[in-house]
């Protein structure tokens, strides 16, 4: 199973009404609309063995991985969220009191975002806790979306990237609601997607979705601390994954202005520009120009 | 783990803003408030070995019967649903075809409700397979919830209830979407439930909820052919749960006004009377009251 290619299957299994839904599969929300009112409605699911390891991170950690998953992909959207429900499948034997840790860790998450988890559905089995999240909120301005960067747009990114994994950001990350709603509001932002496969998966998603390629800058991609602690901190920062930063693109005049106020709640560099050619590649300092490998985190591989 | 005890803890961990989420956990669905409209939020899921088998009855039958749940919810509040996520936690191995007819599934049981299914996450893993739904709906008037029913009132079912699971009615069943809607439009309907639980805990939750009791006259309840089939109908009627038919009160003229019309798409009878006592009895046809057993499936234990 490929879940790209589900994903591909499944978007040519009929139209939506433009109406109602303005934005299907495929994207980090869905955009439907309700009453006169645009809502993005996203859902995850984190599982234990895949997404955490229960017995090393407990189950307030787990509660609250999920939660902020679904709010970076709120904030991939520009929105804010409104109100989110959730699933939880538990280990027969999970005992009340990691239940009750579990349902903090979802509230630790949601409650540092105003969104309220509303309900939810709680079952039994033989089998490793399966959780899931369902979010939905409002797009601060018009809802950003995966496809939109043009040619010659400057492409950036928040926070540092890489080590997600091995340094426990994933389990603990800021979901970047603030800032994209900033950015939704304030500058002329053509895509936005967040980074959860890694950097050059996800840049490829957006570049694929908007028809476009990539030049990075590999001098200009922020490292995180712990991709630096490894042997090849830019393989780290362009494969690893799970660094809930939020990737985009805008006219390089809007990315430098904003590059030089530093206006979001995380720091945000320029790493390259889009391009008519279809492929992603790295420029090194000399100018030199290598196609990027295709690495990158698939979360059904 | 009790899942109703757990439901109950989580009511006690703080209120909800009831502008904006005017029903919180422990209903049918939650009930927010986005922009100026009530949204209707119902959350499922179903799992292989739990819900369904997955080798007796394949992907396709899975997938409608998670979609058919959460509508059933749907109806429940007196609603109609207006979209659909979905998550598959798939055994590594299952197929691309088996995967298709998952979403053929899920999307029979939407389509047939108007209700597209917008968006969603595919994930595998080693382990059974495991889907989720998330539904959003409109209340056709105001939502129906498990509270409001009033001693006096009538008691009353869609449908024939028991051995949904023997007969195989749980991966086929109707939600009473359109039944839910006429009856939120048009009756002074008090309180409303679907029966997924079994009538005996189900009636037991709706009264509960409301703070009444309840008298069942015996020989009213509607059996299926599936539940006469067995050694004790009676039995099976009330305690077999997955019927997924609405159950309901309202003032006794409203009741026997509803009967002797049968609006509905499916036929509805008055089974008996809410009362100011708390327990749930049975009246047989002599008059001789028995308080029911405590019987009533409980999907978490």
């Amino acid at each position: 199973m490929d879940e790209f290619a589900f994903i591909d299957w499944i978007r040519g299994q009929g139209a939506f009404d433009p109406q109602r839904v303005p934005v299907g599969p495929g994207d980090d929300c869905a955009v439907v609309r309700v009453g006169g009112q645009l809502l993005l409605v996203t859902t995850d699911q984190c599982a234990d063995g895949v997404h955490f390891i229960l017995d090393d991170c407990g189950p307030d950690a787990a509660g609250y991985k999920v939660m902020a998953r679904s709010l970076s992909d709120i904030a991939a959207m520009g929105g804010r969220p409104l109100g989110a429900v959730a699933t939880v499948s538990a280990p027969k034997g999970m005992s009340e009191s990691q239940l009750q840790a579990l349902y903090r860790g979802l509230r630790r998450a949601g409650d540092a975002f105003d969104c309220p988890l509303v309900g939810g559905d709680v079952s039994a089995w033989s089998h490793p806790l399966l959780l899931t999240t369902t979010l939905w909120g409002a797009p601060a301005a018009a809802p950003l979306l995966r496809r939109g960067a043009r040619p010659g747009e400057a492409i950036c990114v928040t926070g540092t990237l890489g080590g997600s994994l091995a340094s426990g950001k994933h389990l603990t990350f800021t979901p970047r609601v603030a800032a994209g709603c900033l950015l939704a509001e304030r500058y002329p932002v053509s895509a936005m997607i967040d980074i959860s496969d890694g950097l050059a998966a996800d840049l490829r998603h957006l570049c694929r979705a908007s028809g476009v390629g990539a030049e990075l800058r590999r001098d200009a991609i922020p490292l995180s601390a712990a991709a630096r602690a490894t042997a090849d901190p830019l393989a780290a920062a362009l494969g690893d994954g799970e660094d809930y930063e939020l990737l985009f693109t805008l006219p390089a005049e809007a990315a430098e202005a904003l590059v030089a106020a530093q206006p979001l709640d995380v720091p945000v560099a320029r790493i390259g520009t889009a391009t008519a050619a279809g492929d992603v590649a790295l420029i090194d300092p000399a100018g030199r120009r290598t196609p990027l490998a295709h690495a990158g985190w698939r979360h059904s591989t």
